[in-house]
């Protein structure tokens, strides 16, 4: 079995992408990064997640960096309760998990693992890359001993979410995403035009999904119940989006990928209106070398039967 | 007939542009704006154009600025005879033209011609907005006597040309760009992924027109051949592009455009990587007001009749 | 007698600076831009001082850019009443002059008299560079006509005063500062610098002024009434700043610049803290050709002088 | 006896610094950032240096980050070798010392250092603030356990020396600065300027040094062989430049700094021309809270003093 480690800012889709994950792999630990909604709740998130899960085996959640690389003072980034619910499980407001975090910070636990593991290790990163691209920073040594990372962000020359050039991970934190992105790791970026064109759930997609009558299927309605409206009033999208989730189908499954290209990425940084805008380089106008697999297109059917299989197996 | 100045730095498929505007509209005049080739080659471009038109009525010619509103020292912007040639007509220099440019410059020409007649005048934009952006910071009062501006520009939210995030029109001035779409002058905007996506004219279309066997049809393919090299070569497009001709066949007949919705539009000027991004928000998630009426959808066919007429007329 | 042609967004110390300039040059036009006070006032005020100086041949005054170059839509840049008084006059209220502006536009005025006389007109600018700026860019060929531009504004590396980082004029338009420095043209530059240090006139100069007992004592005595206040209160200055006139006195009789040398002088567009700061090269760690004459130290007994002759003329 | 932890890109003037902070307080550690020199060479010039110093107890070394918070790939920030020679000693290439690094991370003693001793631990930064503001991020419980830092970087609105706008240490990392001054920790900062004016040791002065004739002083001599060059080609200064010696003697006796206030500073990050320029918003036109100490005048002779007591007591 693969193994990995997956970097989420709990929340929404992350939860079903952690259960894909949990699914597909062996999970060395889940690190948690400021991000959607109030930290310690995303970290109270992913620990309810893991008990939806029902595994035999213990897996460790780590808390990391609550702000961007670059916050300064007590200045919050913008969480999206909005797209959530307030406790980012669409309003379900679930009681705590008995599993509590472990001590050992994010970012360390990251690079022991890499360390201890050369060569073995994937990230599944479904959140700002800031705890990875610390982890990158404190020991860039890591870096050549990481088998790939696969990247829930950006979009590829398209309409963002959270303003219209930017995705929500890149936006938040751009620096992060440049120092991984740029840093010689493998690659595979997924972005939210992939989520829109493939991933959206409709109407009779979740009806579909309601009837499994499985845990699993009943916790997706749940966390979906404050996205699906979210959608309709700001993307215009008829249904929920699983953007991290299918980030983690992919990395489970590469055939659901059906056409990518490596080109060069970068993150604007500096940009008045383009803050966190990736720039994908197609057409090669930069001459920059390619440094990032870049999706671009999916087989639905193939990946909403991941889902379905993942939401049906948690009875 | 509607009235209209039409603004161009004209090069490839600006003189085609340049032949449908003069077979739509009364044209009070051509200014030019530096853009894609040397500024007088532009201007003569133009003038020989007109010739090729063969028109009863003289239609003047206006130099303009030479570079961007911001440009500083001796550095000039980055032209493009990549893209068309190096005499912007690929490669087949012709004579100059007998008629020769006014002297009054094209930024007193706009403004004079506005001034004198209110309400009437609608500008075709397809070229650096330079001239048009200093006509209304010299004399702000012209605004409101516009009937309307036609922009071919900007992208939405879609991949560049001259950038993979900016598209050639937007990206050498940016400022002008701004100034104008937020001027508060009804503007339509028609962009590269219009283009691409409805205007390209591949081999088979290119038959069709040679053998309309006209002065007009040879014409067309004289000046675009050398774009058609660099399509394939760069953009990964099987023909021909025309941005500039789609935007003034809009012009001329609105239904070709069947779809269109106002948004919000700005055009980044920081940016480290996006200098000349056309942020087009189609959710509204800078809350900013609509400010330009985007092309969104073309009927390609209607569009290519309105070539097909207006190159059959050029016996 | 030198011909010159001032621009300036006439308040408060504008005004002694145009006084300082008619008295000893044969000026050729008062050009207007857009700046410390209301656009209308500002032309009110040149007017009205050009009626105090009292001399027998009409001097034109001619209105140009409302705003900076890149002003978008409606946003006017700040003014500065709290620095100049309502009025920009220290809240005079004088009467309107008799005089009123021409129907040239500033930039044509400027643009014609360079080309009629070539390399005898000097440029005092003590106002954002916007209007000389547009000049530069409607028609560069007039940019090796000029003899020589003086420039008020910046700071040789020192503290603003609109912002920690910035002076007013280059702040206002840092895009016509780097258009105007960067031209080619000869530049002097007197800072802000230069005026705290060498230009303030505390209570006793005010009371030898008062003492003059003239019409230009007086009118300098009500001007400088807000100045005054602004000056203790916010830049803890004990008395009146005279940026322009330190920069007229230069022009007139460079004697009193005691220190200079040629620098590379740039101003930044893009910082978020720093838009309109000058930065003086003086070690070259650039590495740029200097472009700029900078004013290092002044004899301030002689401009002090200078100030007292003029005032003491306007009977 | 004041307990510190000293973060250093240790060349030059560094090691003086850190000779005086081993002199005047207890040194729990000596943190290594990138900076001045190659990264290895750093950590052997501070381990060299603590064998001059020739201490009873042990003063452990440990390497933090190599590069700063937001540096991509494998690119390096700008060393200045030119400035303190190719080994950073002045061309001395000193011996190795017997001291060997620790394996603790530097991020992670800073942030278990602060933990163990609540309200104890100063901070004495004479280097890019890279390693401080990573422990901030890692973990920002720590920040009000810091008793204060003193920061050698920035200038207080005047020439900087690795640009003209901007001071070396906050150049490499501004992020980085930003980080740590707008913290909430207090903080005291002392600027090149103060450098410029108050730390210069000329000829007479280098003469004095070494006729003191002890492994101290002839330390000295041969650390700023180089920089004494540098200074008078460049900066056009007549001696060597001592900032960090300044800020690590301020430190020690703080009636060294006779001038100083508490006004707003915050570093550029986006400028063009000034990246790193930091911002003291003396006349408060900001608005914003001061967060910084700012020193603006030293004892000269008080500073000399201790300079040559620290090098007498290194027999």
């Amino acid at each position: 079995m693969r193994r990995v480690i997956i970097d989420t800012d709990t929340a929404g889709d992350d939860t079903i992408a952690l259960l894909t994950t949990l699914h597909h792999f062996k999970v060395e630990g889940v690190t948690i990064t400021g991000g959607n909604v109030a930290f310690n709740q995303e970290v109270e998130n992913a620990l309810y997640t893991i008990q939806v899960a029902a595994l035999e085996e213990k897996v460790p959640v780590y808390k990391g960096l609550e702000r961007p690389l670059n916050a300064v003072g007590m200045t919050a980034h913008r969480t999206v309760e909005d797209v959530h619910g307030k406790d980012g499980m669409g309003g379900a407001f679930f009681d705590s998990a008995t599993q509590r975090p472990e001590t050992t910070h994010a970012v360390d636990f990251i690079i022991e693992t890499i360390r201890k593991n050369p060569g073995e290790i994937e990230l599944l990163a479904i959140a700002p890359l800031t705890n990875i691209a610390m982890a990158f920073q404190k020991d860039p040594g890591i870096i050549p001993l990481i088998a790939h990372v696969y990247v829930m962000g950006g979009t590829n020359n398209s309409l963002g979410n959270i303003t219209a050039a930017a995705e929500y991970n890149f936006w938040v934190d751009p620096e992060a995403a440049n120092i991984v992105l740029q840093s010689g790791v493998p690659v595979t970026m997924v972005g939210w035009d992939m989520c829109v064109a493939y991933s959206v759930m409709d109407e009779e997609d979740h009806r579909e999904i309601e009837d499994l009558n499985t845990t699993g299927s009943r916790f997706f309605t749940a966390v979906n119940k404050v996205v699906r409206q979210f959608n309709k009033e700001v993307h215009r999208l008829p249904g929920t989006t699983h953007p991290d989730t299918l980030l983690t189908a992919i990395a489970a499954d590469e055939s659901i990928m059906t056409e990518s290209h490596p080109y060069y990425v970068e993150v604007e940084t500096q940009g008045r209106l383009t803050r966190g805008y990736s720039m994908v380089d197609i057409n090669n106008r930069s001459g920059c070398q390619p440094n990032v697999r870049v999706c671009e297109a999916v087989d639905r059917e193939k990946y909403k039967q991941t889902l379905i299989r993942v939401l049906s197996s948690i009875e």
